[in-house]
């Protein structure tokens, strides 16, 4: 007798009810959900709370440090704006008041009684994607059928940051398969975007996204092949950061085709601020994770400035600008914005901006696409059919409507992942250029089911290049205006071209920019852009 | 109308005997080929050229850069050495006099009108495995049907090592499909040990170790993905290094199963000497070949000792030692060079030897072994069946007798990649080991095509550990005695087992050791190798 997937969903949505319902002082229920939820936490949380979780993480860490906060206090504050999330955004799948309230404690207490954190993450609460592994809970990975896949260890990730002295306190949602930029599956539904319920919050790690928007996190772990990571920080006015692989420990996470290493999916923090993403990586690499896992490269964080400086002082930076990877064009507001920080930033003595040619582009696609799926999608087709569950409309476009999807022989995927390498000669192209400056996406935070051209984000994973994303403003109607006079390109194009047909529906809508290094200068795109924002004072909004 | 495959290697050996009557003054003929080649060269050449040749690359380094020597007479005196150790051990597939004298003029007259050298390896003739790309030049890989192919450009490595003042002078022999731990395909016939011609050079970078063995090259360049450049290193008593993989460049070589990652290859030094070795890596690294070869770790060469050291300044050297992998036992020359290694090294302060427990090493076989022909030899069989050459019978053992070759799916290529990575556990049980001694082969050079158990290198290629070889003493046929006693544990211990039943067939060949690091302590593994060749004063036997 088999159990139906709406069954083995409303069982996981229960649960996660109740882990809810455990939060104390208990939420106030929200009988009419808002076009955009970033206001509500105002409305029901203490100024106490509201002040804690609109923090950000190094600030944080500064005052659990110091003694001035109490990791019982910030815990608190973010179990309860995570349970606000939810109700929101629905971007959790469970929370964990008892075991995160024991931990802090644990560290309150060990701050009293050795006068000192017990590491640089000291009692600061981290949100986790759910298919990275926490031992005794679900490691489901999106698909009904793996409902009672069970972590039997910690994955590697957060034994490193449990020793650093974080919190362990939300789960968050991913879609069906992973492989959107998207976040949707049958388990737990869709979720949607804090600025805007009718836009995506992006995916795959868009229950992070959807949660740190809202400032139910305020540092989180995703995970990204294609833009998971990138993808949902600039749908939620957040920063992410897809390091170069190799550096961050994975193991422990739960996904399919395990052992496949033609395109290496690597780990990465989301944060509500910069200086986050910068400590949750250096925290990592200061553990030396290859010690544990051998596959990670032994390249220590590197402390030192990795921009050349003038006789003055003076920072150099030069910036390659691409606006538009010549196949799919931005919409509007992704080219203001990114035309209005290269305006800016040509001010900066020091800076430089320049043109940056994209160099086969599509070819890059075809080559990614094809390496995604090597075995045709068997292990994901396998996985959704175990349970019966429908496949979600973004699983069907990356699966059976890309063209690339085939079944490989062995000597197909040494023939493309050959290709892969020699497309590499990318890398001939940077001359003295330190960062590329581009688009996050085609667009802002799309509508639902839409988000269909990876490119902007995926184009770095197969480069292998690390690459931050930051937000600068937000979508203006009355400025990001429809071009109506545009001559589509292709059909990729029209197809984002006309999702822009009307302005307003992004209205409110974070705009981000992506800034990209050759592999390995992960520390040196932090930097640069550490001073893009001091510069130019980014971001140009708010988002809280 | 097709040639036939003897034609086409009558061709080659042409061109081969045509390269070396260009050698002035011409080398005497050699009527009867001895058993030992290695006595041969002073019966031959000049006071002058065994001088400069049996000097070690960093005493000619020396001489080069602070003019007592000339480029030219050191690769005049190479070049004739190189065309005799071709006469006596079938080493060659050319030599390149004209391009070489020009470049060592050419490097002759920078110094005189710079007065200093070009770069740290100034003048110093360095020779090549075929299979690595030189431009204009053939590319055979070990393949009769290859014989057409030709480079379009130089291999990476060898722009690197030319920028530093290198001279290419002579190009070495390899096996039918390189996969060989022998030297012998049908182009040019089998290379013999110069200390025994009845011995294999070892392979698959045999002509590289029988051209140092007999001195007619201080430091070449070999690859290595299951044994290559260890193998012959340890049978002609030289050293020999497989770095950590994505250190050194390796893009531009020829071979079959390109794009095929799951065991990677990597290239590598032989020398004559240790300092050569280091000096080698550490060349190429400083040039940061990341840059251009995106593939690489950007892994600065770590100038500062590794090993610990006690307050009285003496180092502190933790070695595990690894007589036996529990599954073939090594030769009674080799165990005895092993343990005598270890007995002197126990005398040493600061030095502590412990046993090593070998940890599943046959399924690392079945793992490595299954993962190197994933497309069932397809490629391999389809190389050599188009030009008609017969197989020869180590190809016919490793692709047809190894029952783990297999054509897989790609998903049991993600399996066994799968098993890999968890095999990689290995790296838990090093605790505080610094570094692994271990034989370098079940025996030292065997008998022509009886290289049938590659656990002793491969074990490291399948973790990707750098691991170096060094000679200690040679086969004493009063000592090591056979052991008729000895009950085989298993048919390739027993094969191996029968291949010693009479010591005297291995009588004056060299013995060698290995000393094995952890993932990327290449650094770690050198130092450590030179400090115990200082405190114990190896190696113990003349090789020249």
């Amino acid at each position: 007798m088999t159990t139906s997937w709406e069954s083995i969903a409303q069982t996981a949505q229960h649960h996660r009810d109740a882990t809810l319902a455990q939060i104390n002082p208990p939420l106030p229920s929200i009988d009419t959900l808002p076009l955009n939820s970033t206001p509500v936490p105002r409305t029901v949380l203490t100024d106490s709370e509201l002040h804690i979780t609109e923090s950000a993480p190094e600030t944080l860490i500064s005052h659990l440090a110091s003694g001035t906060l109490t990791s019982t206090a910030v815990t608190s504050a973010f179990l309860r704006r995570a349970a606000l999330a939810q109700l929101l955004t629905n971007c959790v799948t469970e929370l964990l008041p008892p075991a995160a309230l024991a931990r802090a404690a644990f560290l309150d207490n060990y701050f009293r009684e050795h006068g000192k954190p017990i590491g640089p993450l000291h009692g600061l609460p981290v949100s986790v994607k759910e298919h990275i592994g926490m031992e005794g809970l679900t490691l489901d990975a999106g698909f009904v059928a793996w409902h009672d896949r069970v972590a039997e260890e910690n994955a590697h990730i957060l034994d490193v940051l449990w020793a650093a002295g974080a919190v362990f306190y939300v789960r968050t949602t991913q879609p069906q398969t992973l492989m959107h930029l998207e976040t949707d599956n049958n388990l737990y539904g869709v979720t949607v975007n804090p600025f805007n319920r009718n836009l995506s919050a992006g995916g795959s790690s868009g229950g992070e996204g959807a949660l740190l928007g809202m400032r139910g996190s305020c540092l989180g772990i995703g995970t990204d092949i294609g833009g998971s990571i990138r993808s949902p920080a600039a749908a939620n006015g957040i920063y992410g950061f897809r390091p170069t692989s190799y550096r961050l420990p994975v193991s422990g996470w739960s996904a399919t085709m395990q052992g496949a290493e033609h395109i290496v999916p690597v780990i990465g923090p989301l944060s509500t601020s910069l200086a986050g993403i910068a400590l949750f990586t250096k925290t990592l690499i200061d553990a030396q994770p290859w010690r544990r896992e051998p596959s990670l490269v032994p390249l220590p964080w590197n402390p030192h400035p990795q921009l050349a400086t003038l006789p003055s002082g003076t920072k150099v930076l030069k910036i390659g600008l691409l606006l538009d990877d010549g196949v799919v064009r931005p919409h509007p507001p992704v080219l203001r914005a990114l035309r209005s920080v290269a305006e800016k930033l040509a001010e900066v003595e020091g800076v430089q901006v320049v043109e940056w040619t994209p160099y086969r582009h599509e070819w890059a696609w075809t080559v990614i696409s094809s390496l995604y799926f090597a075995d045709g999608g068997r292990e994901e087709r396998d996985a959704i059919d175990a349970s019966g569950e429908p496949w979600r409309p973004l699983t069907t476009f990356i699966l059976k409507e890309n063209g690339n999807v085939k079944a490989l022989s062995v000597k197909e995927v040494w023939d493309w992942t050959w290709e892969r390498e020699k497309y590499r000669e990318y890398a001939r192209k940077w001359g003295d250029v330190d960062v590329i400056l581009c688009p996050a996406g085609p667009g802002v935070a799309l509508p639902h089911n839409c988000a269909r051209y990876w490119s902007y984000t995926s184009q770095w994973n197969l480069l292998d290049y690390p690459a931050v994303v930051a937000p600068v403003t937000k979508v203006d109607p009355a400025i990001d205006l429809a071009k109506p006079d545009y001559v589509p390109r292709n059909e990729q194009d029209e197809y984002n071209y006309q999702l822009y047909d009307e302005p307003q529906r992004y209205a409110n809508a974070p705009v981000s920019v992506q800034l990209v290094g050759r592999r390995y200068e992960d520390e040196k795109v932090l930097e640069a852009m550490a001073y893009i924002e001091e510069k130019i004072g980014l971001p140009w909004a708010e988002f809280v």
